[in-house]
């Protein structure tokens, strides 16, 4: 963490001073309708900027409590790393570790006997782990952002959307918003906003309003999911655990934090085509039988249901997720966006909803605050619809084939006859999914702002168009051991970091100083071009170094002024900017991210931490081209 | 973290449900004068009970919002841990890794040059970090510890000590109080409590009350310190440097959280026998001159002066840190005590200060609260007292030389006639010492609470009397890689670890099982004699076992029930009692902390972290002994 860049200020760092500014009556800057994860995710991204004026309705009458998603995967704590609260979320949720296989047993297949335990992560996957979590809490993260930022964004509950529309001119959706608290119920309100977000869930008012249709279908197949304080002798009650059972259903157990409570999805009969599981009156009660059966021989005494529902799985899709028309010109600018379930649904088995939903909101939130804010062309939020939208039909069909292996009974080794998945292939499809389902598989195609792959091979570990995928460096002033991708902040600012050949500092042909003072002095350079004349030189484009040399080896003095800048109001000196290869074995970033010792690198990261481009240590007129192609002049 | 065990409740698990209490007018059980480090660290350890009542005053108007300590060893981010706030401290605090060493240049002497750097914390030393942040910062951690807790305590400000008196009976202390908020300035107000403890530092009025003086001598050597942010050419302003000029004097930079400030230690002249400092008139301008003329050829331009100070070294200590008389006989139990800088003074220079305040803290608040719960005898309260003033001695004496280093110049080697500290020397003492600097060197003797050293071959790496060296284990029932020291919270509890040998787990005469099953069943257990009937199993002595085997050979059923207690209204289980030494190379806690392979076992923790005992793991007799020495029978 930096601060007292700007002189001494006591109390808690986190805690932005209050932004002063303008009242502009009943206008905002973007109108974010639902605070679930995608809203909140967006709102915490767009309360760092002070000057984006930002509203947050909730139709509940509260902040959410309990139930619903759990699942945080490894590129989502990596996210909440960028957030600030990462540790937060580490000492509170359940960390999975294992995951443990049950199938019926051979010797007695009315009893179930486990098969197998694997390592949930994949060694070196991520430096964050799998965690499982309410997602309340996740919520009440990003509300403490919110609370601590300039901006002390809160959303306002009781607050539900009638209709939107969009006309023209600068200011061009008008939005109708009920109140629906005591006191206050029936009254509407009118807003104008710049931008509207729809984050409001499977029945979005913002998505009607678009008149965009969810397409795909409900599969006939109930499930019912329960949070519950239990005692039972089944040993792996604290490990994420598949169970198939012969002909009672199949059964997923999912620990939760704090040390005793769990989450169990249970599978219910098969539904008539077009019966929805409502009709159905399911009480809490089936669901424990059904799991009581499931989990034979071992017992299930049931304490407290803390929580329960029950679902039918369908995976569901809207053709675009901005308001957009097919046939747009190049001069179109989206105005309202869809985001989570509001434009895409599909099972919770795999834990992926959440998560899926607030990569949308990171996506979506420092574009938004790059066009508000006049650092880029419009045209740049175009690119929401397109890279989420990809992603979502990715998870929908991964879903589809999940959720029915989840569906299907265990097959019978021993009998020809018997119909349902083999165990062994469900397995086999899991494990092979596991980059997927930790988040980290995400895989951006070459747009506007991710650069072709010309010279990928100069760093084959950070792939152009997934997520900077962090590796250990030394911090050169203070010799601090930690993590590279933890730079990376969710702060709107683009990251260039090169990485340097061997010896090249104190090289008279040294590239590293050729291209620090390119990017200070020349007036092609992006750093000049679009930093504004009375920002911090990092302020949208922060440059960075590593060396393969050990940090005892470098000398401070040696530095080019861009990675020792001058910043704030005293011109204090940003001693954060340089790092060394870790020496301890199997640390080095270099070998790790399969870097070019030779000839190093620059790699180009997105605000919201996916690589953008890899180019050429000298190669600045690519790189002049990339920042021109969204950026505009500063000024 | 665990929570949930009475039933879900919504957010932040760190937040106690309030306690009711019947208001009990004026009496308190324990009175704390002062809100510094010792204090607050008391005030919190107390916190954690519900049925104490226990009051904070400070004289100061508001919380402190920076100057004063800001060293935290690593020890003392170990107590963190248990107090729940080290990843707070740890994202926020500057870390040290290195520190680095300048003489005078040999060259010219009128300038320095680097001398050697050195990693500040030698592996293995702590699982934590030696961190620098603002003690102002330290309180506010604590503060919300406070805040959270079930007590919602809060110190009273604006409220300074005029005297106290200890008389008879239950409630044998009454204080005046005098308030000095605007409106109220004047008043005074007596309150009688249990217990008294002055943490008011070296001008403490409860010291003054008891009659102690503080032995020991003001050494006429004059040292400023202020917090900077400055812009510099010198190479090491973001590590902690120990600078050595020929002439000009001695100064140690200490950078500082946020990474722009930095703390300048400077050396001043010379004062005559009796002067006081106060009398120099020195201002921060004498501050920053001499501090440029010590860093020459390098430049320091200071921009903001954010805190500053003058100070003697001095090293002073009490006979004793309570008021019991001289020649109290055994049934004497002390009222009042005397904690940190109030009963012990010596240089910053160390950076041991606040640390061992709080260790002060730590030491008195579990034993407080035990007495008062009616869970020990009031004799353990004279074993602060002892334990503590032992440890203030050797701060002391270590002090003494390390200041008197600090404030010589640099010996010549070039001329014979050269008075002063050989640079290499200082080096090597400060080397020397840094596992003492980083708190883990304090070592109780054998008392009521602290058992012989008979048995210590059986775990060499846990020292009776030390710190718990915690060590990387796995936890048995959701394969979580952890720190076994990190499960001994601040909550009052006595922990027994039983290490076990090998296959014993399974073995017919299984020791473990033996042991679980005589604390759990036996009436001179005791678990059994001093765990009240309506509490939890673990509530007094919390029993856990850690294996040498892979956590996927064992068999959760095969544990003894003590090992899986059921706790709670519910009769939950307590999955975090068992573990499995971790696998990776390195990692076996068998081998990095010497326990005996063949035999296993006890390793007896107190509720501050430090080895009371080791004992084989069927001398259940030796066991009952010593828990008997000081606790009272249930109920």
């Amino acid at each position: 963490m930096q601060f007292h860049l700007n002189g001494f200020h006591g109390g808690d760092p986190r805690i932005a001073e209050p932004a002063r500014r303008d009242g502009t009556g009943d206008d905002f800057d973007v109108l974010i309708v639902g605070s679930g994860p995608a809203g909140l995710t967006l709102a915490a991204q767009l309360s760092a900027f002070p000057d984006i004026r930002t509203r947050v309705i909730e139709q509940r009458e509260e902040r959410l409590v309990k139930g619903q998603a759990d699942g945080i995967a490894c590129r989502t704590v990596e996210m909440f790393e960028a957030f600030g609260f990462s540790e937060h979320a580490m000492r509170e949720a359940y960390q999975v570790n294992e995951t443990v296989f049950w199938k019926p047993d051979a010797a007695n297949r009315r009893h179930i006997s486990r098969t197998e335990r694997i390592q949930d992560v994949e060694d070196g996957l991520s430096e964050c782990p799998h965690l499982i979590l309410n997602q309340a809490r996740v919520h009440d993260y990003y509300l403490d952002v919110m609370r601590k930022s300039a901006a002390r964004l809160e959303p306002d509950y009781s607050r539900r959307l009638l209709d939107l529309e969009v006309g023209g001119g600068d200011v061009p959706v008008t939005a109708r918003i009920e109140r629906c608290d005591p006191g206050h119920a029936g009254e509407v309100e009118t807003i104008r906003a710049r931008f509207v977000v729809g984050c409001d869930g499977a029945r979005s008012a913002v998505r009607r309003s678009l008149d965009l249709p969810l397409r795909g279908d409900s599969a006939n197949q109930a499930w019912g999911v329960m949070d519950v304080l239990a005692v039972t002798d089944f040993p792996d009650i604290r490990c994420k655990a598949l169970i198939q059972s012969a002909n009672e259903g199949n059964l997923l157990i999912i620990p939760r934090e704090g040390g005793y409570l769990a989450r169990l999805y249970i599978e219910l009969d098969k539904l008539s085509p077009d019966e929805r599981v409502a009709a159905r009156n399911i009480t809490p009660d089936h669901l424990v039988t059904a799991a009581q059966r499931i989990l034979r021989p071992y017992t299930l005494d049931v304490k407290e249901i803390t929580w329960w529902s029950v679902y039918e799985i369908g995976q569901r899709i809207c053709d675009r997720f901005d308001n957009l028309p097919e046939d747009a010109d190049e001069t179109g600018i989206p105005r309202v966006f869809i985001l989570g379930d509001a434009c895409h649904t599909h099972s919770p088995k795999a834990g992926q909803g959440m998560n899926v939903s607030m990569q949308d909101g990171f996506n979506l939130g420092w574009k938004l605050a790059a066009v508000l804010r006049g650092q880029c062309t419009p045209a740049l939020l175009r690119s929401y619809s397109a890279e989420r939208r990809a992603i979502a039909q990715e998870l929908i069909d991964f879903d589809r084939v999940l959720a029915k292996m989840f569906s299907a009974p265990a097959k019978d080794p021993d009998d020809p006859d018997s119909t349902g998945v083999d165990p062994e292939e469900f397995r086999r499809y899991f494990i092979q999914h596991g980059r997927y389902t930790a988040g980290v598989e995400t895989h951006y195609t070459p747009c506007l702002i991710t650069g072709p792959a010309g010279h990928q091979a100069l760093a084959t570990g950070f792939v152009i168009g997934k997520r900077f995928h962090s590796a250990p460096v030394i911090r050169l002033a203070d010799a601090k051991p930690m993590q590279l991708g933890h730079t990376v902040k969710a702060d709107g600012r683009w990251r260039l970091f090169a990485f340097t050949p061997a010896g090249d500092l104190t090289s008279p042909s040294s590239k590293i100083r050729a291209l620090a003072n390119w990017l200070a002095e020349d007036p092609d350079s992006p750093v000049r071009r679009f930093t504004p004349a009375d920002a911090d030189i990092d302020s949208v484009i922060d440059f960075r170094a590593v060396f393969q040399e050990p940090h005892r080896d470098l000398d401070i003095g040696d530095l080019p002024p861009l990675l020792l800048p001058a910043k704030g109001r005293y011109g204090l000196r940003d001693y954060e900017k340089v790092f060394c290869a870790d020496r301890v074995a199997g640390n080095d970033i270099f070998t790790m991210r399969g870097i070019d010792r030779r000839n190093g690198c620059m790699v180009v990261v997105r605000p919201d931490q996916y690589v953008a481009h890899i180019l050429p240590l000298n190669d600045y007129a690519a790189l002049g081209e990339f920042f021109g192609r969204f950026m505009l002049e500063a000024g």
